[in-house]
């Protein structure tokens, strides 16, 4: 007998950002029909009790790095085993990055990146397309990129010197063309010139282990590029959106220029909201390099509780994993020189259950500020909001059914990524996904994984995105400086 | 013939707190009925063009004193009058304060309230409770009202010395009560000694004017209240909510708390978000008095805009007005004396158009904050929404069709309140309600108000808000402190 | 043979708070006569050689309490042993505090400790007075202290409810008369109504350990203290010293305070600067208990460090011990309840090396930032600089031969004062007092002491410190407010 | 009758930057003889009688421009003329800088620059050199400078793009050079990518005045470039310097650095601290055009009181004036185009006069601050303290009698400058110099200059001021990062 086409979920507690309610969701070909209580339903569906349970909008992973070819090696984790492992953990969408070689096309490595994400996909997903270098061509690829190819946010690095690392002039280059296609603009805030520097510094020193990539690249390092980007982003009035803000004195730069009125998003991470850097001075190198990433974790132990209140404040508005990981021997690469260690750590599994851990559970947000920052902020700030990131009819039925009260352990040894070990591993966590639910179909149940690769799709994404926009375009008109009407001067002028 | 019961707003942009959306609006028998495109509709209904204007939840105003007794007089706007000004300018539900004499039951005051209000009102309302003094009685009666009347909010005056002021350990006790009954701990934060102590002072040096009552009492005199509220609230895990945020400093304070994971809210109002304290100034006395109020206006002319600034942010939560209307003859009271001049502005009428000019139209906040800031947190925090703050199915059809292009000069010649001048005098505000409807009838239209006495009820609040008090609940759990597990201490003891 | 009474240091580094100078310092009759190079000397002196060594002015500790009768016990540390042990430390006068009881004589109080005090000091010392309570008497005999007795300081209580506790408008009498007799204000700024029901609290949830001391007077109950203290007295122009800042969050009042242009000093402690609140859940109880003191230490184990900075940066000013020494058996009153543990920890003898320690060889500050912060700021408020406070020709000759690379482990068992245990047991200094000579007799070298009881004389303090009170008076004078010039209001009264 | 070699100052108030005191002075061969009473003098000497007035050191301008060639122009103040006015002002000592070219030698300039001033100057002066371009020539001759020609500071521009501006690798290489030669870093900081670009697009709105200057850099991009400075020279731990703070944030920037331990000033100059940027907007272009400088004044009102509240509170240090003086008709130059206006306003004869005004008058420092701020600091920190900066034994005879109850109003009519305006024509001064000495010769007097050019003397400065550097070298000492000691990964590692 053929499986029924519709899904009731009854007697859960739907929540969204705004507020929770318990009422009764039901799904028929991918998307929501209704959401209330005794709702008149066919027969022939499947329900889904859902009691003292939390019916939520599926997880959205900002910022992801499936198979990533960098520093020598690939990524362990493609799309299609990385996209499953989301699910398990109730994330039903990621955001990629396509990024270009220095000198080579945007359109053709997001073209090609696109053909290799669509047959493997399990979760529905989108792309972001890095802009690492400058001219008339790659400013006209992101009009294309943003007018018919759905991606609406570009990312510019201003570390990784000589590789994607961008100059100021270029920025502001990219960032004006940015507002001009209605694009949000990204940034990787961290110093490249100062952490070129200070990598041979403590080379220099003798400093080959992993803890010479932090102190390489202390926190003043991000701080520093995270108020530059904001200062160049708003010389041309655009929307920035800082990618990994992973130290206290960063996010509070994010935060002051968000009450300051800037049009800026600050992203933490998995891994900056749940773990810490102390670990890079841990005895064993194998475990002190997994932890290795871009910018570091800060060895400052009071860093993630930080994060995580700003994040329940709305001084940070989204979380992503930087999802980019490599298995020990991968990063054994590095064993006597830190920065050769690939850098990447796991998270897009797990960052859920840590941010519910971390945030819902430590009582600093609640339910619905959680569906906020893991759904609904990011379908808003990236222009597919309430298609996705919200429980209401017509949305796509994303849905996740989440139990507070089971609790799991994070481990290696049971998670479904690819890579071979986890940055939280032992960490507790009281919530977890009972059912996932993407694009209408049961993919995640009694623990076990039901979907195939190219069960995705690609969300193709508007420019000029309202929730980032509509500010940007009000003070474009009300704000336009205007010049001081005077006589000409009519005095005497020094001949030169 | 008779009026069609139900309406049909056609075409308009439905503007809610998370996103906007062209869609039409079906109300019928005081509620929303649907909320969508190609809605099936019966034949008789009136449809409303609103195509190019906005459809929002009416606004609510968080604090109103309507006919207040106070200072030797009489609020000139009364139930009636006021809340048929709130109507016309796009406001359809008020807050109001019963405030008992020292002394007296808490009960009493607030049924007379009911009894004064309800055959009067032409918009819903609700009541906040003034804790006065401190006693056993007191603590029963905050329950009673709580479980059985209503009401989940008490406000705590730290400032009227010998009126309405409590000590720290009134407040402690106060604020203690509202966690225990699930009220809203809400504060007038201004140091009354030191307002009591500077009044003299000011008198002394002959400073009998109005300027006399912002020097009797500068900004700091508000910051250091709001700080300590804050301390004491979070003794007791209460959450706080700090009624008229007038300063620059005050408002840093409950934004660094937020910050810190405080659950506290801040309410600014009109008269602070549209105009400033250098009016006290004015060498005309009557219109240098026209603006007395307390905590006073400020001096410093960026006040305004910094305080837009962080409700633009979420570092502030909800607008209200402190609408106290009292005409020129009664504030002529204090003629010889600042501190006998009746204090209180106006702004019930005027809110939504002055914070759409300040905030929207300035490209500080867009229109989804703004629903925000003048419904739907209200809404949340109080505990009605999505009743109220929200066009959704279901909802009470308390709706404003606002158009953003129209464009009305303030001035008390036209305005609806029988008060006879206007803070607001002259201010020129694009945005304009074409038509408000309450309780699913039109009552303002054309500029005209149809609605009659009694018209609106009495919202009935539960306790426990969830907004308020989730976090609060899952801290009490998670964060009890625990005492040291230690062997008994064995050794000499002094004898004393 | 009889000693030399002439002193010749020969070939040290003169370490003064503007610069240090390679330089020889001649004293005699106990006072410096000459500091430079080839000093022309009489020829029966005592020659030290101090190459290598620095000279610097003798230790000034603001804040003891020797021998106080508190919590039904008595400091160990008398005057006499107290004094000698300061002196082993490199400290040659200390401030004591007179602390009547409430309803009690301040003159009779301050007359009893002179007293009790002057035949067995072996520094110079001077006396703050307390006052605990407010009449016109006190009043009056602020005055008569002020003008006659030698005291310019006196300590305002926010804490110890119903004991030494003031209300606010009591605190605003207070500073005014401080302001009106030339004298500065100081407070233990902590809420007292909040630490009261803290107590109560904590016990009632089976919390009588040390830890408990601290869980009922967290941080914030200090910083919302020192923002009112500050706020009453900028109301009355007063200036004023905030003595123990104890946590981040004071100290950032402090200095956010000094920003905005008040007039205000911080006076961090040896205790708070060298070690920390984690002490208070120690397993071992009279381990916890030594550390009991108020306000507390703090949890947080990045304050000291963040007090050193600030005290490094002249946000805080002076340093101070609160020495206060009750030994285990008289901490051990309070075994089975916190609230009854005598408050007070050690300090006086090891403040100078904990201060360099922590301060300056750790590269916070340097020599001369040490010399401000240990003695001259504290002569320039309490107003005896340069008689004390500065290396200089006519200056007292309380000098210290300092040798910042000699070490010493800090331990109960080779201290000199009388209390039974350490608070720094354990830490390694590296500045050590090589000589110690007060009013121009070595009475410190060797590690032997050579002093006796009555050597130590009163030092008679004149009010209106110009250090304090030049911007005072200034500001009296050109920040008057004025009234507005009006026409006298002439339209209609309502009549009442 | 041939003058008397020795003065004696008879009478007035001594003021330092610890302490005041009345004190005679006796001054012969250009030295400060003696301070004290009762001094035994020779008796050919001449008498001046301070009475009721005020002895202070000289004046220190850290920051002039004399006869600078810039933008096509010559600044009109030549060391002749400067630094006469600099005397008539009060400041005996002023530190120009040498700007080579891109590209040309450091050593040629800086000679050729002390060829050009020392048959001119009035007063003793000093030289910072300007690290315009990198090479490793440039480093080698800042070596030589450092060692050999008395240059201990460097500055380096952030902003004037392919002119003066350096790259981030550069000011790293910069300052690390410094620090390695002892000398302090200086930087001019303004973003001169946003700069660059700002003034492109104000050009092309069709803003052409001054006004555009401002609108094109306002205070963020100086903000953000002082941040990436100060974050530069922590990476290298080189103590730095930032000339002309400009605005509220910018020096909250510096102040909030300083606060974490940074070894950096802030350099404020008499145009901030004494005018604003409202000027900009002028009617009248000439008088707008003349305030033209960079980084510009600042619009908002409130900027120069904050930045004396950060003087007065020593977040900022010590006080400048960028002089650099074109009259109107250079300034004409730009008529038509901003960018043309040469850059540059008055200040070197008006700063102290100014400050006390603002400072010392208003009540916001006091007199030893107001020395503190206009001549101690400066000669600590390029080491030449206490030679200049100090009244005391030993010290160069540079001696101002500051009469702080005489008043003047500056006026360009009245003015010892060449140039034909004055920014703070018409600002009343209540404290005026009474007589100037320089190099012990009474040198100003009576409105009258009694001065030849080259009465003035290079003023040799050595690397390493103890005052900058002793933390410096601290800091190098103890916070050396070191390896995590571990064993060898013997792992797996991948093949690439």
């Amino acid at each position: 007998m053929e499986e029924p086409s519709g899904i009731l979920i009854k007697g859960g507690k739907v929540v969204n950002e705004d507020c929770s309610a318990i009422s009764d969701v039901y799904i028929e070909n991918g998307k929501i029909v209704e959401v209330g209580l005794n709702l008149q339903i066919p027969k022939r569906v499947r329900v889904i009790d859902a009691t003292d349970k939390l019916v939520i909008p599926g997880g959205i992973d900002t910022h992801t790095h499936m198979e990533l070819a960098f520093m020598g090696t690939r990524a362990v984790d493609d799309f299609h085993i990385g996209t499953k492992a989301a699910l398990a953990g109730g994330t039903t969408m990621i955001l990629d990055f396509v990024i270009p070689q220095k000198g080579k096309s945007l359109l053709e490595a997001h073209d090609r990146w696109r053909e290799t994400a669509d047959p493997k996909v399990c979760c529905d997903y989108s792309l972001h397309v890095a802009v690492t270098w400058w001219s008339d061509k790659v400013k006209k690829e992101m009009e294309t990129l943003a007018r018919e190819k759905g991606v609406n946010s570009f990312k510019m690095f201003m570390a990784y010197k000589d590789v994607f690392m961008l100059q100021d002039s270029e920025l502001y280059a990219a960032f004006a063309q940015c507002k001009e296609v209605g694009a949000i603009a990204q940034v990787h805030a961290e110093n490249g010139d100062l952490i070129a520097e200070g990598a041979k510094k403590m080379l220099s020193m003798g400093i080959t282990g992993p803890e010479g990539h932090e102190l390489c690249r202390p926190e003043e390092v991000e701080a520093e590029a995270t108020q530059r980007a904001i200062t160049i982003a708003h010389a041309v009035n655009c929307p920035l959106y800082v990618v990994h803000v992973m130290s206290k004195s960063a996010a509070k730069v994010v935060s002051n220029a968000r009450r300051d009125g800037r049009v800026v998003f600050g992203e933490p991470i998995a891994a900056g909201l749940g773990t810490d850097g102390t670990h890079y001075w841990h005895k064993d190198w194998a475990h002190a390099a997994g932890f290795v990433m871009g910018p570091p974790l800060r060895p400052d132990p009071s860093t993630p509780g930080y994060l995580m209140d700003l994040l329940a404040n709305d001084d940070l508005s989204v979380t992503g994993t930087d999802n980019c990981t490599f298995s020990v021997c991968q990063k054994a690469l590095g064993k006597d020189d830190f920065t050769k260690i690939p850098n990447g750590v796991n998270g897009v599994e797990d960052r859920m259950s840590v941010i519910w851990e971390k945030g819902v559970h430590s009582g600093k947000m609640d339910e619905n500020r959680f569906v906020a920052v893991t759904s609904s902020n990011a379908a808003k700030i990236f222009n597919f909001y309430p298609q996705k990131g919200r429980i209401a009819k017509n949305s796509d039925a994303d849905v996740v059914i989440w139990d507070p009260r089971m609790t799991r352990k994070i481990s290696a040894k049971t998670h479904h990524q690819a890579v071979d070990y986890n940055i939280f591993e032992g960490m507790e966590c009281h919530g977890v996904p009972f059912i996932t639910i993407s694009r209408g179909k049961v993919v995640y149940e009694d623990g076990q994984l039901k979907v195939s690769p190219g069960h995705g799709q690609f969300i193709h994404r508007k420019p000029f995105s309202e929730f980032v926009y509509k500010r940007i375009k009000q003070r474009e008109q009300v704000r336009k400086p205007t010049a001081v009407t005077r006589k000409p001067y009519e005095g005497k002028v020094i001949s030169v």
